[in-house]
C-alpha cells in the first residue's frame, strides 16, 4: 500500500538515478518516436504494479526522458536548474494549494504578492500597479491583449466586437500574438505585422505610419505588443520610441518579456528595458531568464484596475472570507491555480536580488563567449547581434536543420534552429545561467568534433572539410 | 552556496515539517490576512539569506499555510493526498520538461498521450478522438468553447464574429462558462442560463425550446455545456437528453466533468454520464476526483480535427523533428507547457484503473455516510440529494457563512457555504478519497462541539442549544 513516506522515500531513490543518468548521459537514452510504446511499457491497465516493477519502470522513463538541466541542453528558451527554485516547487507539490483565496492559500498569497510588488517596483510601475501568475508566456500575452480589447471597446466583453480593433506587433514576435488574436474574438487578420530592421527589432516609425493609414480607413488600434527577447534573435524592440507612438494614440503597450523581460534585475542590462515603466502592462517568464521549473510566468499591470476590469467575476460559492486584495482568483483568468510563486520565491529569498542579477549577468557573459566564438572563427557565419542572449549562426555552410537534427538523433547536444528574413540558421540559447564558459566551448567542440567524424550525415564530403 | 544534492536534503526536512504540522496542527496555525507581513518574514531584499536563516522561514511559511491534504480540510473539490501522484509530481519538477515538443519531451509525451487515449476509450469515443492537457477546469471549458465557435462560425478565428453566437448552459454551471464568453469574444450577455431542476439539473426540453426562440430570432446557438458535478450541488445534467437537443441543432455538447467527470471510472456510478460518448467534448481534472496535486485537467475531443482546426499553429523554430503526432504543442492553448501528465500517469500505473476505481467509489461512499448522518439527525436541514460528493445542509438553523467564517478562524475544520435559489448552506465535500467514514463522522461532531462551546460566535444563545 502506498504512503507518503514511502512514496517520498522513492523519489530520492529515483531523484538519484536521474542526477546520476545527467552526470553519465547528459543528454538521455534517446528513443525514436515511432519506437516509444514498443520500447518502453507506457501502458495503463486494469491492474497495478507493485512498487518494485513501478521503480523499475520510471527508471526507464528517466533514462529516456530528455535531460533540459545539463549542460548540453541548449534548445530551449529555458535550461539548467537552480536548486533553491527547485526546492519551492517540490514544496508546493506537496502543500498544494490553490491560488484563487486566502483561506486556502494563506501565506502563499503574500508570497505571490510580494514578488509581483517588488517586481513593479523595480521596472518603475506606480502605487496602482499589480499583477498575477498566468501559466505561461502566451497566457500573459493574452491577459494582456483582453484587457487592451476592453478598454478600447468596452462593450466587448458583454457583447463581443463592437468596433474593429487591431492589434500590433513585429514580424518577429512570438506565434502567440496570432493564435491570441483568433482566441480573443478579435480575428487573426487584425493583426499588423510592423517591419524589423536589420537587428530584427520593431521600427517604430513604421509602427506610427500603420497605425495612421489604420485609423484613417476607420479601424480602432488597441494594443501594440512590443518584445523584450524575440524568439529567434533575442531582440529587444525600442520600448521609449514604441511608447511615444503608443501615448500618441492613447494604444495599450503591452512588453512581452517572456524570454528576456528578465533583464531588468541586471543593473549593465536593463537598459535594454528603456521606457518599460510607459507600458501598460509587462511580462516575464521566470522560468526562462530566472531558471526556475516550469511554469513561472508573471504579468505586470500598471493600472491594476484593468486587472479587475477583465477578468473580475462574483462567485460566492468561493470568495467567502479575507477581502479581494487576498482573494486572487479575483484577477485571475482561471478559477483553480497551481501555486507557481513559491518557487520563484525561495530562490529570490535565498540569492537575494544581487543573486539573480548574477544569474541574469551570467546569461550576458556566456552569450559574449559564444558570440566571441564563433565572431573569431572564419568557419563560422554569424547571424546574430550584441545585447542578445541567442547565437545565431552556420557552421563550414552545413544546412542548420540537418545538423540540429544529427546532433539531436546521435544525442551529441540538443540545439534547435531558426530563421530571419531569408537566412535559416542554428540558435545557441546561453540561458543556463549554471553553465561555465567552458561549457559553451565545449559545445562547439562537440559540434566540431562530429562534423568530423559524421561528413556524410551532415551533408559534407570529406574534401569540404579538409579544405 | 546551493547545489542539487543539498537543497533535496532540505526539501526532505521541510516535507517532514509539514507531515508532522500536519499531525499535529490539522488546519493550520492561521494568520489573519490583514496581520500576514507583520507576522512572516515574506520580504524580499537584495541580498539573500543563509540556508539556516531560510528554513527557518519556510518552516513558519509551512506551519501558517492551509493544510488541504488532512482529513479536516473540506473546503474545495479537491483535497487529500495520493502519494503516488505526489511522487510523479515530484519527478516533474525535477525532470522539468515542456509538452510541446518530442524533442524536449520524449517519453512524457507518450505518459500523456497514453492517459488520454485510455480515457478517450472508457468514455465511449471513437477512432478519432484525442485531447490535451488544459491548466484547469476554467482553461478546458474555453477551448471546448473556442471549438464550438469556429466550427459555427468558421470565418471568427481570421476575422472575429460574424454571426451572432450564442452559447447556452444551466444556471448552477460554473462561473467560467460567463468569463469565457467574454475571452472568446462571444460576450456575456451571449449566454443563455437554462433553468434547472429542483435536483439543480438542466431541463432538456427548457434548453430546447431557448433554442428555437433563439434560431427564430436570427441566432446561431453555438454551444451547449452540460456538468458533470455542478459546483454547489454536485449535479449531473442528463447528458443523454441533452445530447438529443444537440443532435437535432446540430450544436456542440461540451461536458463539463471538471469536479465529478471521474465517475467514468466507476461501474457502480458511470451511469451518472449517460450519453458521454455523444459529446463533442468532455473535461475532468484529475486534481479532483481522482487526487492528483494540482493541476491535472484533461479535455478530450471526440473529433480531433477540431483540436488542429482551433489550436494549430505553424512555429518553425519549434517544431522541428518528430512528426506532428509527438508535437503536442500543436493542439494546445498554450507553448511552453508544464508537465501534468506524469503525476496522474504514476498513480494510475501504480494503482491500475481498479484502484482508480476504488478512489472514485470511496467519495461516494463517504458521501453517503454524511448524507445518511444529517438526514437522521433533526438538528440538520437538508439541501442535498443522492449521487452526488457535495452534501449540503445547515445546523440548528446556524447562518452558514456565520457558522463557516467562525470554524474557519477558529481553526476548527475547513468548509464553505453555497447556494441554491434561495437557499444558502454548508457545503461538506467528501472528494478526499483518502478519509474512512470515522473522518466524516468527526466532521460533525467537531462542528456540533464548536456550536456547543461558543454559542454567542454562531449567533445562538444557549436557550436554543438547550432546546
Amino acid at each position: 500500500m502506498s504512503n507518503i513516506n514511502n512514496d517520498l522515500k522513492l523519489f530520492n531513490e529515483l531523484a538519484k538515478v536521474l542526477l546520476e543518468e545527467e552526470r553519465v548521459n547528459p543528454v538521455a537514452k534517446r528513443i525514436d518516436a515511432q519506437e516509444l510504446y514498443n520500447v518502453l511499457d507506457l501502458s495503463l491497465s486494469d491492474e497495478g504494479v507493485p512498487d518494485s516493477e513501478f521503480k523499475s519502470v520510471m527508471t526507464d522513463v528517466i533514462e529516456a526522458t530528455p535531460k533540459t538541466a545539463t549542460n548540453l541542453f541548449f534548445n530551449q528558451l529555458f535550461g539548467g536548474r537552480q536548486s533553491k527554485a527547485v526546492l519551492g516547487d517540490l514544496l508546493a507539490v506537496m502543500l498544494n494549494n490553490s491560488m484563487y483565496t486566502y483561506k486556502v492559500a494563506g501565506p502563499q498569497v503574500g508570497i505571490e504578492q510580494e514578488i509581483i510588488k517588488r517586481s513593479c517596483k523595480m521596472i518603475g510601475y506606480g502605487e496602482n500597479s499589480n499583477g498575477t501568475f498566468p501559466t505561461g508566456g502566451s497566457m500573459s500575452n493574452y491577459m494582456a491583449l483582453i484587457m487592451a480589447r476592453d478598454v478600447a471597446d468596452p462593450k466587448f466583453r458583454n457583447e463581443g466586437k463592437t468596433k474593429n480593433i487591431l492589434a500590433y506587433s513585429s514580424a518577429e514576435s512570438h506565434y502567440s500574438n496570432a493564435k491570441n488574436a483568433s482566441f480573443a474574438g478579435i480575428g487573426r487578420n487584425n493583426v499588423r505585422y510592423i517591419e524589423t530592421d536589420e537587428f530584427g527589432k520593431m521600427i517604430p516609425s513604421k509602427l506610427d505610419d500603420q497605425i495612421q493609414k489604420d485609423i484613417a480607413a476607420g479601424f480602432t488600434p488597441a494594443f501594440v505588443n512590443a518584445t523584450a527577447g524575440t524568439t529567434v534573435l533575442g531582440a529587444f524592440d525600442p520600448i521609449d520610441a514604441i511608447a511615444d507612438v503608443c501615448e500618441k494614440y492613447l494604444i495599450w503597450l503591452h512588453v512581452d518579456g517572456a524570454y528576456s523581460g528578465g533583464a531588468f534585475f541586471s543593473k549593465k542590462y536593463k537598459h535594454l528595458l528603456k521606457g518599460i515603466e510607459r507600458s501598460d502592462s509587462f511580462s516575464y517568464n521566470a522560468h526562462k531568464m530566472i531558471g526556475t521549473p516550469m511554469t513561472c510566468s508573471i504579468i505586470l499591470v500598471n493600472d491594476k484596475k484593468h486587472l479587475s476590469g477583465s477578468f473580475s467575476n462574483d462567485a460566492e460559492y468561493l470568495y467567502q472570507t479575507d477581502g479581494d486584495d487576498f482573494n486572487l482568483g479575483k484577477t485571475s483568468f482561471q478559477c483553480g491555480r497551481r501555486n507557481d510563486a513559491l518557487k520563484f520565491w525561495t530562490l529570490w529569498k535565498s540569492v537575494g536580488t544581487n543573486g539573480l542579477e548574477q544569474i541574469v549577468d551570467q546569461q550576458f557573459i556566456l552569450a559574449d563567449v559564444a558570440r566571441n566564438y564563433v565572431r573569431n572563427n572564419s568557419d563560422y557565419q554569424v547571424y546574430s547581434f550584441d545585447d542578445s542572449i541567442s547565437i545565431c549562426f552556420n557552421y563550414k555552410g552545413i544546412d542548420a536543420n540537418v545538423l540540429c537534427t544529427a546532433l539531436y538523433e546521435q544525442q551529441e547536444t540538443v540545439v534547435g534552429f531558426g530563421k530571419f528574413r531569408e537566412d535559416t540558421f542554428i540558435r545557441l540559447v546561453t540561458i543556463n545561467a549554471t553553465n561555465e564558459s567552458e561549457n559553451l566551448l565545449n559545445f562547439f567542440k562537440v559540434l566540431e568534433d562530429f562534423v568530423v567524424k559524421n561528413p556524410k550525415l551532415v551533408g559534407l564530403n570529406s574534401a569540404v572539410l579538409d579544405a
